[in-house]
Protein backbone atom coordinates (compact mmCIF):
# COMPACT_ATOMS: atom_id res chain seq x y z
CA UNK A 1 0.00 0.00 0.00
CA UNK A 2 1.62 3.56 -0.90
CA UNK A 3 -1.49 5.59 -0.63
CA UNK A 4 -3.99 4.67 1.92
CA UNK A 5 -7.22 5.77 0.57
CA UNK A 6 -10.17 6.85 2.61
CA UNK A 7 -14.06 7.12 1.62
CA UNK A 8 -15.53 11.13 1.69
CA UNK A 9 -17.57 9.88 4.21
CA UNK A 10 -15.17 8.38 6.62
CA UNK A 11 -13.83 12.34 7.49
CA UNK A 12 -15.33 13.62 10.88
CA UNK A 13 -15.43 16.43 12.66
CA UNK A 14 -12.00 18.58 11.72
CA UNK A 15 -11.16 16.05 9.60
CA UNK A 16 -10.11 13.35 11.97
CA UNK A 17 -10.65 9.56 10.99
CA UNK A 18 -10.39 6.68 13.06
CA UNK A 19 -9.41 3.21 11.24
CA UNK A 20 -9.68 0.10 12.23
CA UNK A 21 -9.83 -2.32 9.45
CA UNK A 22 -7.18 -4.21 7.43
CA UNK A 23 -6.17 0.07 6.62
CA UNK A 24 -5.14 0.00 10.14
CA UNK A 25 -3.26 -3.43 10.45
CA UNK A 26 -0.82 -2.48 7.42
CA UNK A 27 -0.40 0.63 9.57
CA UNK A 28 0.31 -0.81 12.53
CA UNK A 29 2.42 -3.97 10.99
CA UNK A 30 3.85 -3.21 8.08
CA UNK A 31 5.02 0.79 8.80
CA UNK A 32 4.75 0.82 12.50
CA UNK A 33 3.77 3.62 12.73
CA UNK A 34 3.82 6.30 15.59
CA UNK A 35 2.12 9.58 16.66
CA UNK A 36 2.55 12.57 14.74
CA UNK A 37 3.91 10.07 11.62
CA UNK A 38 2.54 10.97 8.33
CA UNK A 39 1.25 9.02 6.08
CA UNK A 40 0.19 10.10 2.46
CA UNK A 41 -3.35 9.76 1.84
CA UNK A 42 -6.08 10.34 -0.80
CA UNK A 43 -9.97 10.47 -1.06
CA UNK A 44 -11.36 7.71 -3.21
CA UNK A 45 -12.39 9.73 -6.23
CA UNK A 46 -10.62 12.64 -5.15
CA UNK A 47 -7.74 14.59 -4.28
CA UNK A 48 -4.60 13.41 -1.79
CA UNK A 49 -2.78 14.38 0.94
CA UNK A 50 -1.06 13.71 3.97
CA UNK A 51 -2.56 12.37 7.77
CA UNK A 52 -0.72 12.44 10.75
CA UNK A 53 -1.35 9.99 13.23
CA UNK A 54 -2.86 11.07 16.37
CA UNK A 55 -2.62 7.88 18.13
CA UNK A 56 -2.40 4.32 17.13
CA UNK A 57 -3.70 1.48 19.31
CA UNK A 58 -2.28 -2.27 19.11
CA UNK A 59 -4.82 -3.61 21.78
CA UNK A 60 -8.11 -2.40 19.90
CA UNK A 61 -6.46 -2.56 16.42
CA UNK A 62 -7.52 1.49 15.95
CA UNK A 63 -5.69 4.03 14.34
CA UNK A 64 -6.74 7.50 14.52
CA UNK A 65 -5.29 10.09 11.69
CA UNK A 66 -5.42 14.26 11.10
CA UNK A 67 -5.88 14.51 7.34
CA UNK A 68 -4.60 17.42 4.72
CA UNK A 69 -5.92 16.96 1.51
CA UNK A 70 -4.33 19.63 0.09
CA UNK A 71 -3.21 17.80 -2.93
CA UNK A 72 -4.63 17.30 -6.54
CA UNK A 73 -6.49 14.88 -7.73
CA UNK A 74 -4.31 12.42 -10.11
CA UNK A 75 -4.50 12.72 -13.79
CA UNK A 76 -7.51 10.95 -15.16
CA UNK A 77 -5.74 7.56 -16.76
CA UNK A 78 -6.55 8.12 -20.78
CA UNK A 79 -7.57 4.34 -21.38
CA UNK A 80 -10.43 2.59 -21.50
CA UNK A 81 -10.57 -1.21 -21.41
CA UNK A 82 -13.19 -3.05 -23.53
CA UNK A 83 -12.37 -6.38 -21.93
CA UNK A 84 -14.42 -9.89 -22.55
CA UNK A 85 -15.45 -10.91 -19.77
CA UNK A 86 -12.63 -13.62 -18.57
CA UNK A 87 -13.22 -17.12 -16.36
CA UNK A 88 -13.40 -15.90 -12.67
CA UNK A 89 -9.81 -17.03 -11.27
CA UNK A 90 -8.32 -14.38 -13.66
CA UNK A 91 -10.82 -11.75 -13.22
CA UNK A 92 -10.14 -12.03 -9.77
CA UNK A 93 -6.71 -11.78 -10.21
CA UNK A 94 -6.88 -9.28 -12.91
CA UNK A 95 -9.00 -6.29 -11.03
CA UNK A 96 -6.25 -4.72 -8.75
CA UNK A 97 -3.71 -5.13 -11.58
CA UNK A 98 -6.37 -3.05 -13.77
CA UNK A 99 -6.86 -0.15 -11.32
CA UNK A 100 -3.07 0.17 -10.67
CA UNK A 101 -1.94 -0.33 -14.57
CA UNK A 102 -4.62 2.48 -14.80
CA UNK A 103 -7.72 2.62 -16.53
CA UNK A 104 -10.86 5.24 -16.34
CA UNK A 105 -13.97 2.74 -17.44
CA UNK A 106 -13.76 -1.17 -17.38
CA UNK A 107 -15.97 -2.29 -20.36
CA UNK A 108 -17.12 -6.28 -19.82
CA UNK A 109 -18.60 -7.56 -22.36
CA UNK A 110 -19.98 -11.22 -23.85
CA UNK A 111 -18.44 -12.59 -26.66
CA UNK A 112 -18.76 -15.92 -28.64
CA UNK A 113 -16.15 -17.39 -26.89
CA UNK A 114 -16.95 -16.43 -23.41
CA UNK A 115 -18.67 -19.04 -21.44
CA UNK A 116 -22.25 -18.42 -19.92
CA UNK A 117 -21.45 -19.48 -16.36
CA UNK A 118 -18.64 -16.33 -16.34
CA UNK A 119 -21.38 -13.94 -15.57
CA UNK A 120 -22.42 -15.89 -12.52
CA UNK A 121 -19.44 -15.18 -10.58
CA UNK A 122 -19.86 -12.62 -7.70
CA UNK A 123 -16.86 -10.87 -9.04
CA UNK A 124 -18.81 -8.91 -11.18
CA UNK A 125 -20.78 -7.24 -7.94
CA UNK A 126 -19.73 -3.85 -6.95
CA UNK A 127 -19.25 -4.61 -3.73
CA UNK A 128 -16.55 -7.56 -4.58
CA UNK A 129 -14.97 -6.00 -7.28
CA UNK A 130 -14.49 -2.30 -6.07
CA UNK A 131 -12.32 -3.79 -2.62
CA UNK A 132 -9.91 -5.03 -5.32
CA UNK A 133 -9.69 -1.77 -7.51
CA UNK A 134 -9.04 -0.08 -4.18
CA UNK A 135 -6.35 -2.24 -3.50
CA UNK A 136 -4.79 -1.40 -6.96
CA UNK A 137 -5.15 2.68 -6.52
CA UNK A 138 -3.69 1.89 -3.33
CA UNK A 139 -0.96 0.46 -4.74
CA UNK A 140 -0.44 2.60 -7.76
CA UNK A 141 -0.81 5.72 -5.50
CA UNK A 142 -4.22 6.84 -7.55
CA UNK A 143 -7.33 7.87 -5.87
CA UNK A 144 -9.82 6.90 -9.26
CA UNK A 145 -11.86 4.12 -9.15
CA UNK A 146 -12.35 2.73 -12.81
CA UNK A 147 -16.19 2.99 -13.70
CA UNK A 148 -17.33 -0.46 -14.74
CA UNK A 149 -20.14 -1.79 -16.69
CA UNK A 150 -21.32 -5.03 -17.43
CA UNK A 151 -22.77 -6.33 -20.84
CA UNK A 152 -24.16 -9.43 -21.95
CA UNK A 153 -24.80 -8.83 -25.40
CA UNK A 154 -21.72 -8.13 -27.60
CA UNK A 155 -23.66 -6.63 -30.62
CA UNK A 156 -25.93 -4.38 -28.99
CA UNK A 157 -23.11 -2.99 -26.98
CA UNK A 158 -20.57 -2.19 -29.85
CA UNK A 159 -23.60 -0.84 -31.85
CA UNK A 160 -25.84 1.03 -29.52
CA UNK A 161 -24.13 2.00 -26.27
CA UNK A 162 -20.18 2.17 -27.08
CA UNK A 163 -20.32 5.72 -28.49
CA UNK A 164 -22.30 7.17 -25.25
CA UNK A 165 -20.26 5.22 -23.34
CA UNK A 166 -16.80 6.01 -23.96
CA UNK A 167 -16.92 8.88 -26.73
CA UNK A 168 -15.25 8.62 -30.54
CA UNK A 169 -11.75 7.77 -28.86
CA UNK A 170 -9.05 6.22 -30.57
CA UNK A 171 -9.90 2.26 -30.87
CA UNK A 172 -7.60 -0.73 -30.81
CA UNK A 173 -8.00 -4.45 -30.86
CA UNK A 174 -5.90 -6.63 -29.88
CA UNK A 175 -5.60 -9.01 -32.96
CA UNK A 176 -2.96 -12.14 -33.48
CA UNK A 177 -3.60 -11.51 -37.14
CA UNK A 178 -2.96 -7.62 -37.23
CA UNK A 179 0.70 -6.30 -38.47
CA UNK A 180 -0.07 -2.81 -36.88
CA UNK A 181 2.27 -1.86 -33.45
CA UNK A 182 0.28 -0.34 -30.79
CA UNK A 183 2.81 2.44 -30.76
CA UNK A 184 1.33 3.17 -34.45
CA UNK A 185 -2.24 2.58 -33.51
CA UNK A 186 -2.12 5.05 -30.33
CA UNK A 187 -0.78 8.01 -32.62
CA UNK A 188 -4.04 9.65 -33.31
CA UNK A 189 -4.49 9.87 -29.57
CA UNK A 190 -1.49 11.29 -29.06
CA UNK A 191 -1.77 14.20 -31.43
CA UNK A 192 -5.35 15.06 -30.51
CA UNK A 193 -4.04 14.58 -26.62
CA UNK A 194 -7.12 12.17 -26.57
CA UNK A 195 -8.08 8.81 -25.24
CA UNK A 196 -7.49 5.53 -26.08
CA UNK A 197 -10.29 2.62 -25.82
CA UNK A 198 -8.42 -0.90 -25.79
CA UNK A 199 -10.30 -4.13 -26.34
CA UNK A 200 -9.23 -7.48 -25.62
CA UNK A 201 -10.75 -10.69 -26.41
CA UNK A 202 -11.44 -13.98 -24.80
CA UNK A 203 -9.15 -16.74 -24.73
CA UNK A 204 -9.43 -18.37 -27.72
CA UNK A 205 -10.06 -14.62 -29.39
CA UNK A 206 -12.62 -12.99 -30.77
CA UNK A 207 -14.40 -14.73 -33.61
CA UNK A 208 -14.47 -13.40 -37.02
CA UNK A 209 -18.14 -11.47 -36.77
CA UNK A 210 -16.83 -9.61 -33.59
CA UNK A 211 -13.14 -9.13 -35.38
CA UNK A 212 -15.43 -7.28 -38.08
CA UNK A 213 -18.03 -5.93 -35.98
CA UNK A 214 -15.45 -4.01 -33.75
CA UNK A 215 -13.23 -2.92 -37.27
CA UNK A 216 -16.96 -1.53 -38.31
CA UNK A 217 -16.96 0.51 -35.42
CA UNK A 218 -13.43 2.33 -35.76
CA UNK A 219 -10.94 -0.05 -33.65
CA UNK A 220 -7.80 -0.62 -35.63
CA UNK A 221 -6.65 -4.33 -35.21
CA UNK A 222 -2.97 -4.33 -33.39
CA UNK A 223 -0.49 -6.56 -32.75
CA UNK A 224 2.03 -7.36 -30.23
CA UNK A 225 4.11 -10.20 -32.07
CA UNK A 226 3.63 -14.07 -32.76
CA UNK A 227 3.33 -14.81 -29.23
CA UNK A 228 0.18 -15.91 -28.42
CA UNK A 229 -0.59 -14.85 -24.66
CA UNK A 230 -3.55 -15.80 -21.48
CA UNK A 231 -6.06 -13.18 -21.88
CA UNK A 232 -4.58 -11.72 -18.26
CA UNK A 233 -0.79 -11.40 -19.52
CA UNK A 234 -2.16 -9.62 -22.87
CA UNK A 235 -4.33 -7.15 -20.56
CA UNK A 236 -1.60 -6.17 -18.56
CA UNK A 237 1.18 -6.34 -21.54
CA UNK A 238 -0.89 -4.57 -23.71
CA UNK A 239 -2.27 -1.35 -20.77
CA UNK A 240 1.72 -1.08 -20.34
CA UNK A 241 2.62 -0.24 -24.32
CA UNK A 242 -0.33 1.92 -24.69
CA UNK A 243 0.45 3.99 -21.54
CA UNK A 244 4.18 4.10 -22.54
CA UNK A 245 2.79 5.23 -26.32
CA UNK A 246 0.74 8.07 -24.86
CA UNK A 247 3.11 8.95 -22.20
CA UNK A 248 6.11 8.76 -24.35
CA UNK A 249 5.67 11.33 -27.61
CA UNK A 250 4.65 14.50 -27.03
CA UNK A 251 1.75 16.02 -28.36
CA UNK A 252 1.65 18.12 -31.20
CA UNK A 253 -1.41 19.56 -30.60
CA UNK A 254 -2.84 20.38 -27.25
CA UNK A 255 -6.46 20.45 -28.16
CA UNK A 256 -8.42 18.20 -25.86
CA UNK A 257 -10.47 15.81 -27.87
CA UNK B 1 -2.69 -24.98 -25.37
CA UNK B 2 -1.25 -23.60 -28.99
CA UNK B 3 1.47 -25.97 -29.19
CA UNK B 4 1.71 -29.62 -27.80
CA UNK B 5 5.71 -29.90 -26.35
CA UNK B 6 6.95 -32.99 -26.05
CA UNK B 7 10.10 -33.87 -24.57
CA UNK B 8 12.76 -36.00 -27.08
CA UNK B 9 12.86 -38.61 -24.85
CA UNK B 10 8.98 -39.52 -25.72
CA UNK B 11 9.66 -40.06 -29.22
CA UNK B 12 9.76 -43.97 -30.10
CA UNK B 13 10.33 -45.84 -33.56
CA UNK B 14 8.79 -43.92 -36.37
CA UNK B 15 8.10 -40.76 -34.29
CA UNK B 16 5.51 -42.24 -32.80
CA UNK B 17 3.83 -40.91 -29.37
CA UNK B 18 1.74 -42.31 -27.16
CA UNK B 19 0.54 -39.47 -24.68
CA UNK B 20 -1.95 -40.22 -21.35
CA UNK B 21 -1.49 -37.91 -19.63
CA UNK B 22 -2.65 -33.91 -19.14
CA UNK B 23 -2.08 -33.26 -22.84
CA UNK B 24 -3.72 -36.37 -23.74
CA UNK B 25 -7.20 -35.05 -21.79
CA UNK B 26 -6.40 -31.28 -23.63
CA UNK B 27 -6.40 -33.44 -27.13
CA UNK B 28 -9.93 -35.40 -25.92
CA UNK B 29 -11.75 -32.79 -24.40
CA UNK B 30 -10.70 -29.88 -25.77
CA UNK B 31 -9.53 -30.06 -29.27
CA UNK B 32 -11.64 -33.33 -29.78
CA UNK B 33 -9.46 -35.06 -32.14
CA UNK B 34 -10.22 -37.92 -34.13
CA UNK B 35 -7.90 -40.11 -36.27
CA UNK B 36 -6.01 -38.06 -39.14
CA UNK B 37 -6.10 -34.88 -37.27
CA UNK B 38 -3.45 -32.49 -37.51
CA UNK B 39 -2.05 -30.75 -34.51
CA UNK B 40 1.16 -28.20 -33.90
CA UNK B 41 3.57 -30.14 -32.14
CA UNK B 42 7.20 -29.08 -30.76
CA UNK B 43 9.60 -30.48 -29.62
CA UNK B 44 11.13 -28.99 -26.21
CA UNK B 45 14.04 -27.10 -26.93
CA UNK B 46 13.82 -28.56 -30.42
CA UNK B 47 11.94 -27.73 -33.78
CA UNK B 48 7.97 -27.58 -34.40
CA UNK B 49 6.76 -29.45 -36.64
CA UNK B 50 2.98 -31.25 -36.91
CA UNK B 51 1.49 -34.76 -35.86
CA UNK B 52 -1.27 -36.89 -36.95
CA UNK B 53 -3.72 -38.55 -34.80
CA UNK B 54 -3.32 -42.05 -35.28
CA UNK B 55 -6.16 -42.82 -32.68
CA UNK B 56 -7.90 -41.61 -29.80
CA UNK B 57 -9.59 -43.70 -26.75
CA UNK B 58 -11.29 -42.16 -24.44
CA UNK B 59 -11.68 -45.02 -22.41
CA UNK B 60 -8.00 -45.49 -21.43
CA UNK B 61 -7.26 -41.88 -22.19
CA UNK B 62 -4.56 -42.73 -24.38
CA UNK B 63 -3.67 -40.49 -27.48
CA UNK B 64 -1.23 -41.82 -30.35
CA UNK B 65 0.53 -39.38 -32.30
CA UNK B 66 3.05 -39.75 -35.42
CA UNK B 67 5.36 -36.39 -35.25
CA UNK B 68 6.38 -34.61 -38.42
CA UNK B 69 9.34 -32.63 -36.87
CA UNK B 70 9.88 -30.60 -39.95
CA UNK B 71 10.05 -26.64 -39.05
CA UNK B 72 12.80 -24.69 -37.31
CA UNK B 73 13.37 -24.31 -33.73
CA UNK B 74 11.66 -20.78 -32.78
CA UNK B 75 14.19 -17.80 -32.09
CA UNK B 76 15.64 -17.66 -29.04
CA UNK B 77 14.00 -14.69 -26.87
CA UNK B 78 15.92 -11.74 -26.92
CA UNK B 79 15.70 -10.88 -23.50
CA UNK B 80 16.45 -12.17 -20.23
CA UNK B 81 15.50 -11.70 -16.64
CA UNK B 82 16.93 -10.74 -13.20
CA UNK B 83 14.16 -11.24 -10.96
CA UNK B 84 14.34 -10.37 -7.00
CA UNK B 85 12.46 -13.76 -5.62
CA UNK B 86 8.80 -12.84 -5.33
CA UNK B 87 6.81 -13.98 -2.62
CA UNK B 88 5.48 -17.85 -3.05
CA UNK B 89 2.58 -16.82 -4.54
CA UNK B 90 3.39 -14.76 -7.06
CA UNK B 91 6.24 -16.72 -8.28
CA UNK B 92 3.30 -19.64 -8.66
CA UNK B 93 1.59 -17.46 -11.75
CA UNK B 94 5.18 -15.83 -12.93
CA UNK B 95 6.58 -19.03 -14.55
CA UNK B 96 4.17 -20.08 -17.00
CA UNK B 97 3.49 -15.85 -17.80
CA UNK B 98 7.20 -15.21 -18.24
CA UNK B 99 8.09 -18.60 -20.47
CA UNK B 100 5.13 -16.58 -22.49
CA UNK B 101 6.20 -13.17 -23.02
CA UNK B 102 9.58 -14.89 -23.79
CA UNK B 103 12.77 -14.90 -21.78
CA UNK B 104 16.39 -16.70 -22.64
CA UNK B 105 17.39 -16.56 -19.29
CA UNK B 106 15.65 -16.25 -15.44
CA UNK B 107 18.37 -15.38 -12.69
CA UNK B 108 16.36 -15.27 -9.41
CA UNK B 109 18.15 -13.61 -6.67
CA UNK B 110 18.21 -12.41 -3.13
CA UNK B 111 17.88 -8.96 -2.50
CA UNK B 112 17.71 -6.93 0.59
CA UNK B 113 13.94 -6.70 0.58
CA UNK B 114 13.23 -10.36 -0.24
CA UNK B 115 12.33 -12.26 2.85
CA UNK B 116 14.83 -15.18 3.72
CA UNK B 117 12.09 -17.95 3.81
CA UNK B 118 11.17 -16.89 -0.11
CA UNK B 119 14.03 -19.42 -0.64
CA UNK B 120 12.40 -22.25 1.07
CA UNK B 121 9.57 -22.46 -1.29
CA UNK B 122 9.30 -25.98 -4.01
CA UNK B 123 8.61 -23.28 -6.31
CA UNK B 124 12.64 -23.15 -6.81
CA UNK B 125 12.62 -26.57 -7.38
CA UNK B 126 13.32 -27.52 -11.40
CA UNK B 127 10.42 -30.70 -11.39
CA UNK B 128 7.92 -27.74 -9.99
CA UNK B 129 8.60 -24.89 -12.22
CA UNK B 130 9.73 -26.71 -15.21
CA UNK B 131 5.85 -27.68 -16.43
CA UNK B 132 5.01 -24.02 -15.31
CA UNK B 133 7.29 -23.07 -17.84
CA UNK B 134 6.15 -25.55 -20.66
CA UNK B 135 2.37 -24.66 -20.15
CA UNK B 136 3.51 -20.87 -20.60
CA UNK B 137 5.59 -21.96 -23.98
CA UNK B 138 2.76 -24.31 -24.99
CA UNK B 139 0.35 -21.27 -24.50
CA UNK B 140 2.87 -18.71 -26.90
CA UNK B 141 4.15 -21.78 -28.99
CA UNK B 142 7.04 -21.50 -27.91
CA UNK B 143 9.42 -24.54 -27.47
CA UNK B 144 12.72 -23.25 -25.85
CA UNK B 145 12.51 -23.63 -22.01
CA UNK B 146 14.17 -20.52 -20.13
CA UNK B 147 17.45 -21.11 -18.63
CA UNK B 148 17.10 -20.43 -14.47
CA UNK B 149 19.40 -20.11 -12.17
CA UNK B 150 18.90 -19.16 -7.92
CA UNK B 151 20.96 -16.82 -5.92
CA UNK B 152 21.37 -16.24 -3.01
CA UNK B 153 24.07 -13.42 -2.85
CA UNK B 154 23.09 -10.44 -4.58
CA UNK B 155 26.65 -8.85 -4.79
CA UNK B 156 28.46 -11.63 -5.58
CA UNK B 157 26.27 -12.61 -8.40
CA UNK B 158 26.23 -8.98 -9.67
CA UNK B 159 30.38 -8.60 -9.56
CA UNK B 160 31.53 -12.38 -10.28
CA UNK B 161 28.62 -14.30 -11.99
CA UNK B 162 26.66 -12.37 -14.08
CA UNK B 163 28.85 -11.34 -16.83
CA UNK B 164 29.24 -15.05 -17.60
CA UNK B 165 25.80 -15.90 -17.28
CA UNK B 166 24.14 -13.12 -19.52
CA UNK B 167 27.37 -11.58 -20.80
CA UNK B 168 27.78 -7.67 -21.57
CA UNK B 169 24.40 -7.39 -22.85
CA UNK B 170 22.22 -4.07 -22.83
CA UNK B 171 21.25 -4.14 -19.00
CA UNK B 172 17.97 -2.44 -17.97
CA UNK B 173 16.89 -1.38 -14.05
CA UNK B 174 13.59 -0.66 -13.25
CA UNK B 175 13.39 2.15 -10.81
CA UNK B 176 10.63 4.56 -9.94
CA UNK B 177 13.11 7.32 -9.94
CA UNK B 178 14.70 6.74 -12.70
CA UNK B 179 13.52 9.22 -16.22
CA UNK B 180 14.65 7.28 -19.27
CA UNK B 181 11.76 5.03 -21.16
CA UNK B 182 12.98 1.55 -21.78
CA UNK B 183 12.46 2.09 -25.41
CA UNK B 184 15.42 4.39 -25.22
CA UNK B 185 17.08 2.26 -23.05
CA UNK B 186 16.96 -0.61 -25.35
CA UNK B 187 18.32 1.59 -28.48
CA UNK B 188 21.79 0.23 -28.16
CA UNK B 189 20.19 -3.71 -28.41
CA UNK B 190 18.13 -2.94 -30.93
CA UNK B 191 21.37 -1.38 -32.97
CA UNK B 192 23.73 -3.89 -32.35
CA UNK B 193 21.23 -7.07 -32.87
CA UNK B 194 22.17 -7.32 -29.10
CA UNK B 195 20.64 -8.82 -26.16
CA UNK B 196 18.88 -7.14 -23.23
CA UNK B 197 19.16 -8.07 -19.61
CA UNK B 198 15.87 -6.58 -17.63
CA UNK B 199 16.50 -6.37 -13.87
CA UNK B 200 13.26 -6.18 -11.71
CA UNK B 201 13.34 -5.78 -7.73
CA UNK B 202 11.43 -7.29 -5.14
CA UNK B 203 8.07 -5.64 -3.71
CA UNK B 204 9.50 -2.24 -1.94
CA UNK B 205 11.87 -2.12 -4.72
CA UNK B 206 15.81 -2.43 -4.83
CA UNK B 207 17.44 -0.21 -1.91
CA UNK B 208 19.90 2.53 -2.65
CA UNK B 209 23.23 -0.23 -2.39
CA UNK B 210 21.63 -2.38 -4.47
CA UNK B 211 20.67 0.38 -7.16
CA UNK B 212 24.19 1.49 -7.32
CA UNK B 213 25.31 -1.79 -7.39
CA UNK B 214 23.44 -2.68 -10.62
CA UNK B 215 24.74 0.72 -12.30
CA UNK B 216 27.70 0.41 -11.69
CA UNK B 217 27.94 -3.09 -13.45
CA UNK B 218 26.44 -1.32 -16.45
CA UNK B 219 22.71 -1.23 -15.59
CA UNK B 220 20.52 2.09 -16.95
CA UNK B 221 17.36 2.96 -14.87
CA UNK B 222 14.20 3.15 -16.74
CA UNK B 223 10.94 4.49 -15.64
CA UNK B 224 7.22 3.74 -16.30
CA UNK B 225 5.65 5.81 -15.32
CA UNK B 226 4.63 7.14 -11.80
CA UNK B 227 2.71 4.53 -11.07
CA UNK B 228 3.76 2.06 -8.52
CA UNK B 229 3.32 -1.45 -9.93
CA UNK B 230 3.33 -5.19 -7.62
CA UNK B 231 6.29 -6.70 -8.78
CA UNK B 232 4.55 -9.12 -11.16
CA UNK B 233 2.33 -6.48 -12.52
CA UNK B 234 5.78 -4.64 -13.17
CA UNK B 235 7.48 -8.00 -14.93
CA UNK B 236 4.84 -8.04 -17.26
CA UNK B 237 4.54 -4.37 -18.52
CA UNK B 238 8.54 -4.42 -18.61
CA UNK B 239 9.04 -7.28 -20.61
CA UNK B 240 6.19 -5.86 -22.80
CA UNK B 241 7.96 -3.31 -23.66
CA UNK B 242 11.38 -4.54 -24.06
CA UNK B 243 9.89 -7.07 -26.14
CA UNK B 244 8.10 -4.49 -27.95
CA UNK B 245 10.70 -2.18 -28.64
CA UNK B 246 13.27 -4.44 -29.69
CA UNK B 247 10.67 -5.80 -32.49
CA UNK B 248 10.06 -2.18 -33.44
CA UNK B 249 12.57 -0.79 -34.73
CA UNK B 250 14.99 -1.87 -37.64
CA UNK B 251 18.55 -2.71 -36.51
CA UNK B 252 21.16 -0.40 -38.08
CA UNK B 253 23.95 -2.79 -38.36
CA UNK B 254 23.50 -6.77 -38.57
CA UNK B 255 26.37 -7.51 -36.40
CA UNK B 256 25.91 -10.27 -33.42
CA UNK B 257 27.00 -8.54 -30.17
Amino acid sequence: MNLLLLEPHELGPDDVVVLADTRARHLQAVLAVVPNDNVRIGIVDGAVGTATVLSSDRESGHVTLRCHVDGLPPPMPRVDLLLAVPRPKVLRRLWPQLAALGVGRIVLTNAARVERNYFDTHLLAADIYRPLLIEGLQQARDTRVPEVSVHRQFRILVEDHLDQIVGRTTRLVADPGASVRVADAVRPAVEQSGRVLLAVGPEGGWNRFEIDLLSAHGFRPVTMGARTLRSDTACIALLALVHDALAGSTPSTITSS
